[in-house]
């Protein structure tokens, strides 16, 4: 069954927000074995709608839209789907109750805007807006569908996984399971892991696994497997099997798979060992132990850290006396001196260059990465490419990497016996 | 004159990655007068990259692609365009050099597969691959043109700014200026900020400027005036006096125009005011240093932090003793602390409930920040909505935002004397 996605919003053709949302509506119709080859964005502008409503409507089964049911004048996505559909708006008293019920809840007064929210196409069934004032709408058209999701990621979220999922399995009435895993790698480049994938990639020719590269920035190179078959635990062998491939041939650089992150890697290990952790981070100025802290949880391995971005915090609260900030003595001074401070057993640390300034004489993306563990420690000189930002956000990719490959024995890690 | 831009990958569709590129050079033709309506995923798929380019060529008179240009077996963009253009691919000797050189410079070894992007339809002009290995293309289809940059951001965004708008400006021929200024706040909900916006937004109807609010995250809540005009000094008089107006209606909501950010805006009245910052993070966990270390020549003002997540850090480390670390005290303490510890004038802290669980007893989403400057200190609860990330970064927005509030006086700052 084909889904075609239509992201509504003239912020989303000029560029002024990402459409994260059909990433997301991609992601959930894969995993559930839905097709969707057709996905564009459109203006805040009622022909323009109408036009790729019905575009996308000649294209695939069904159409999931994302965005501009929102309560100010430029929301005209009802409008157009009204007209696509057929079906004129009329005022739905429930809907405008609950509206009514929130506002009261939270002690704000409604505005007129608000009563918009509350049309809804003839016949249209209404998707109950438990996290906002935006209600989802099914609407037929002839044999196929729309669905009007609101374009605020937390409520178009939980009506996707709900009631569209839902709707969607209902209609659909071939059975192709189609499944992806993702091999998610820190340290080769996409180019060296595609050549080292190149027999694999060539093996699978013509069957039903395809395979691709993605490099994802701070998340790494994945290569995905997508799987085809009309028997899921024929998918689930599949994927099994190229997973298992895939590790033999890449090793430890890879660090998991699907939604596995490097952070909740480093998580499970130190848990497994009963280790705690603290952070002292300079150029990444927090960026390392926030990583860290997203995973729930945290406050049982995580002590803390120390952003020593200023010289003299490095001295004096960690007890730095390395001539220069940004060598291998200060990093790993800098790894000793937060876990004393803060009672951790393992100190992970980072200093560099992050720009767009040369500091002390070294050019920008040069990084130490340090670590502690039991007394002993070590360090790493990285060197990055890319603007401050870049800089940053893989020093501490890169940093998580090293305590990953270190926690598991790896001989790619510190040694710190 | 009007653009379409394709985004290529299978792993867009499937929403492994969010398609930001289409974003930026949807960003980068607003700036620059140009119209694009039609933006469009597709997938690593020959037929459909043909069908989408036909689409695009057929509605708009350039098309920009980015991705499949690289060096792995499903980068297949060059081998579509060869088709639609009528235009068969042939080695180019001059990139095939580039590369090489590349390659010898890192002291690596060039696969075979790197020989792929050789490959160059013919008639069509390189773009020089300054950052990558991936050239770009310039490629005539009868009076239109297909330009194809490859899915690197950092590689698209150097082409783009460079050849493709001297490229597409040559081919100009209407004159029409479009430019928008985006308002930057923080602290009002889009529906509230519509209502306040409306009698504007009626007045505006039917002019030469339109107006939208975005709800964007972290961000803030934006609205955006886009203006159209044949002059350019008359596009800027029209943003200018919108921007004035919405000044004067938000007041100090107002944090910044365009790219101006909390963190900036921060930045910039320590850096008047000569005054330095520390930062004590419990749930937010160093995003908030880490979001202040992003500004460019943070070291002048920004001193350093800890993240104080364990309960006996907040103790030892800052001087901490509060019954619960949830309370004013707790973050009255740690901002006082802080600034005492690293030496610095201010000291901003957040302490709170990022979940999934709650702590001490008080539920999820509740956080206090604290500040302190010349001794003096106070604290402000508030109460966010969401998942754990969602949480933390409001509480990192809302930490940035009291300190900028404060810097300059505002009365709905904290009053520290």
């Amino acid at each position: 069954m084909e889904v075609a996605v239509v992201a509504i919003g003239t912020e989303l053709l000029l560029g002024q927000i990402v459409d994260s949302n059909s990433a997301r509506i991609g992601q959930v119709l894969a995993a559930n074995g839905f097709s969707s080859h057709l996905q564009l964005k459109v203006g805040d502008n009622h022909e323009r709608i109408v036009a790729a409503l019905e575009l996308a409507l000649s294209e695939a089964d069904a159409v999931i839209t994302s965005g501009g049911l929102g309560p100010t004048q430029d929301d005209i996505t009802r409008e157009a789907i009204a007209q696509v559909s057929g079906r004129p708006l009329k005022e739905d008293a429930r809907v405008r109750s609950v509206i009514e019920g929130l506002f009261a809840a939270r002690g704000r007064t409604m505005s007129v805007n608000n009563y918009r929210q509350a049309m809804v196409p003839e016949g249209a069934t209404v998707i109950e807006q438990r996290k906002g004032t935006a209600p989802g709408l099914i609407v037929p058209v002839g044999e196929k569908v729309i669905v009007a999701l609101p374009g605020v990621p937390y409520e178009l979220d939980d009506m996707l996984a709900n009631e569209v999922l839902a709707e969607l399995r209902a209609r659909r009435s071939d059975t192709t399971v189609i499944q992806s895993r993702v091999i998610r790698t820190w340290g080769l480049g996409e180019s060296t892991l595609a050549e080292l994938m190149a027999p694999r990639f060539e093996a699978l020719e013509g069957s039903a696994v395809t395979i691709a590269f993605l490099a994802s920035g701070i998340e790494g190179v994945k290569v995905r497997f997508t799987a085809a078959a009309t028997d899921a635990a024929v998918v689930l062998g599949l994927l099994d099997e190229e997973e298992l491939r895939a590790r033999e041939v890449l090793g430890d650089y890879v660090f998991g798979v699907d939604d596995e992150t490097l952070e909740g890697v480093v998580a499970r290990a130190a848990l497994d060992k009963s280790l705690t952790i603290a952070t002292a981070e300079s150029l990444t100025g927090g960026m390392l132990a926030s990583q860290l802290v997203r995973v729930p949880g945290a406050s049982t391995w995580f002590r803390g850290g120390v952003v020593s971005y200023a010289r003299s915090v490095k001295e004096d609260l960690l007890g730095v006396v390395a001539p220069s900030v940004v060598s291998p003595e200060a990093a790993r001074a800098m790894a000793e001196g937060v876990a004393r401070l803060v009672g951790a057993d393992i100190g992970l640390s980072t200093t560099g260059v992050a720009g767009p300034d040369e500091l002390e004489g070294q050019p920008t993306g040069v990084v130490w990465i340090g670590m502690s563990a039991n007394g002993r420690s070590a360090a790493r000189r990285v060197q990055l490419l890319g603007d401050r930002e870049r800089i940053r956000t893989y020093a501490t990719a890169t940093a998580l990497d090293l305590a990953r490959l270190t926690l598991s024995g790896s001989s790619r890690g510190f040694e710190l016996g």
